[in-house]
């Protein structure tokens, strides 16, 4: 009898933040197909005999997303109940509407399983609403890190620039010249607020907050790496009206988080 | 001594797509503050003693927000922690934004706990990623619900269009003909599909979909109400290729659930 296929969101790292569905189903699964993002604390929280690491096979025979999805077929025609485990949501940026497609076609059940994506919670535990009244009516997210095999960038700069909402850049740490010179070419603001959230909701999580024209300076001054998100919009100098009471903050006990807006 | 207010989401409807952490803090909680909002389920599971529903007040002499936004401070001056329990992500079209504001003005510590937004999740039970690397490297949510109080939208819609990635848009089932009819202005093709997902998470949840061109119809035939999330883009298209798979579906089991694509 064929098992049944999850697809799962680990949430932003935080193992509170998994939801109660995703950690009952991880419990109950037969093996955890997972890579390293969901982060170490949740991923030493499973028990090793059902831990099966997929991001390891990136030197194989297999591209890695070629062998996951295989694996994950595979494992469910034997009978296994199987959680693939993604960090943060599975169809946020996360391949979960191609790993969702090939169950489809070979015949294998699924459930999608949505996990609290760093996208909204990234911003919002450095105390930066995505969306606001006064400041925000729309919100969008794209990744920093496209397709290396697409020919042009698929992402459209002028027309986010134009929508007058919050821009969220996932894994974006690398790309930050290239992005902020496209939105102040599409004629966004210089002094337009941008923070970038390093390891949100991790205990080693890192604030920073500059501008369009200085947050290349700022990440480079503090060395935020990757993983990191960049929220650029009004919203972005919420922080600084909060932050005072912010208990999120309490993760930055020890940490150097430099503000330099 | 003053208590910390906990600015929580309670995710999409689904019980158990509450966080670890949201159901811990509410345990722990000496006050829940709430509106209808995070769903019958999940309030009659918090004991009646610690409820409160702020959603009552609209004919108070305060405006709710402004009750709630004094009843947080309140309470917390008084000494009680509270959790502040909110649908879906609290800074998603959620006022969390300025409720964080409202609490460091009052010098009130606080927290913000990430829910789940039913942005992301209403699609993907659906069968719809938000994003796909061969349809979507954007994605952008809005509210068809806007302040009443401006004077015109604040949303452009033609923008939005121009990003080439899918458009969310919550709590837009009444403005659906106002903002088809926007995005087709713009120049957006007529039969780039669009999903209604009613109640999503929700025993009662249901689908229908159609085109920009016919989804006006498809809603009237289907009877498709609030609350209910629009998705619009390639990415809707993706439902009916895995649907037949799909164990989310048994969400709607017994329910009528109208396909016109």
């Amino acid at each position: 009898m064929t098992g049944t296929v999850y697809l799962v969101g680990s949430g932003p790292g935080d193992p509170e933040l998994l939801t109660v569905k995703a950690k009952r189903l991880i419990d109950e699964a037969d093996v955890v197909l997972h890579d390293k993002l969901p982060g170490p604390e949740i991923l030493e929280a499973i028990p090793g005999e059902k831990r099966e690491d997929v991001g390891k096979r990136a030197s194989g025979e297999w591209t890695p997303q070629e062998y996951t999805n295989r694996r994950m077929v595979e494992l469910a025609e034997e009978g296994n109940d199987v959680v693939r485990l993604k960090g943060g949501d599975p169809t946020v940026f996360g391949r979960g509407g191609e790993e969702m497609a090939y169950l489809a076609e070979h015949e294998i059940p699924f459930e999608v399983v949505p996990g609290i994506t760093s996208a909204v919670a990234g911003p919002e535990v450095a105390g930066i609403p995505v969306t606001h009244r006064d400041h925000a009516s729309s919100v969008s997210f794209v990744t920093g890190h496209e397709d290396p095999t697409k020919e042009e960038s698929a992402i459209d700069w002028g027309a986010l620039a134009a929508t007058g909402g919050t821009i969220v850049v996932l894994m974006g740490v690398g790309k930050l010249p290239d992005y902020t010179g496209a939105l102040r070419e599409a004629g966004m603001a210089p002094e337009t607020p941008v923070a970038l959230v390093e390891r949100a909701t991790r205990p080693e999580q890192r604030v920073a907050v500059g501008t369009l024209d200085s947050i290349v300076d700022v990440r480079d001054e503090d060395g935020i790496e990757p993983p990191a998100i960049t929220v650029i919009g009004d919203v972005a100098g919420e922080r600084e009206r909060v932050k005072a009471f912010l208990q999120n903050e309490r993760l930055d006990d020890g940490q150097e988080a430099t503000e330099d807006a």
